[in-house]
């Protein structure tokens, strides 16, 4: 495994554990409020994470080994966690996250992907022709977002809490980012 | 102890494993880079944990139960570990601040805080008057506002591997804030 590949794996595996550590029995305060209308909780986060597990990032892997830039990576639904597993608690959701997360790693060694595979190209609804590499890198980077932002989505139920510090934090002076 | 303190404390206890659970024996790419000059990188943000565990918090605390409004909190070096403690490696400051962070927690409940312990004022060298439960509610927001920071140095290191996808990736598009 070529040691760029190694750096992502590495990050990949240690996700469900960061945020079932963070999570698991927090109080409400933390993990059952949101930033405001069309905003997401802790729970919605962990549910987009288990469905891009599922609807993501393995199967754009195998589009790509297998039909390269001929067939167009099927479209991803952002809140499709909310439409098809609304009910579960966010100990579930952690649950089944850690669970999908171990089967997508288990699926991925099993690939034995080598540097010229890496290269190889897939085509994305929006963005157009992608590497492989690309992909594998975004996967790592999008646990991060979602750490970012669920750092971020509880420092702000804190808001008005921490009084004049508020101007003292970074991170209640970000905005999001995300489109 | 009141909900918010409970709120609080709950947070402030998960912190060192969620650190731990994230960077321990994670490889150097994640660990060992910046954002750029004068930036940080892990090793200099889990060592401000660290030293703000032994310089900040608690010590303000006990300003406040033992003097008001009358005498002002020790000003806090934000890069003080770097000058106190260089030469530690990233598993020694994530195990400092854990069994920092737990002694620290030790002390706080056996203060046994009531509510009007909260209400109580002490003074902040450039903020002026502050009260207890603010102070005990930026020390949970400032957690959550390296972690924050953390998310996004790490994924700085990958800016580039995600090729085009770098624009719908949120942590990507963070200023940083801090000042």
């Amino acid at each position: 495994m070529s040691s760029d590949l190694q750096n992502t794996v590495a990050l990949l595996t240690r996700t469900p554990a960061v945020l079932g550590t963070l999570l698991r029995d927090l109080p409400d305060t933390w993990t059952r409020r949101n930033e405001g209308d069309g905003t997401w909780v802790a729970f919605e986060i962990i549910g987009h994470l288990a469905h891009a597990a599922r609807a993501d990032w393995m199967p754009r892997v195998r589009t790509v080994l297998q039909f390269g830039e001929s067939q167009t990576f099927v479209p991803f639904d952002r809140a499709g966690a909310e439409r098809e597993d609304p009910g579960s608690s966010l100990a579930q959701r952690l649950d089944e996250f850690a669970r999908l997360r171990s089967d997508n790693l288990d699926a991925l060694r099993a690939l034995n992907l080598q540097p010229a595979d890496l290269e190889r190209r897939g085509r994305h609804p929006s963005l157009g022709s992608v590497t492989l590499s690309q992909l594998l890198a975004t996967w790592a980077a999008h646990d991060l977002t979602h750490l970012h932002q669920l750092s971020r989505v509880m420092a702000h139920q804190y808001r008005d809490a921490v009084g004049p510090w508020s101007g003292y934090l970074g991170v209640l002076q970000c905005a999001g980012h995300s489109s």
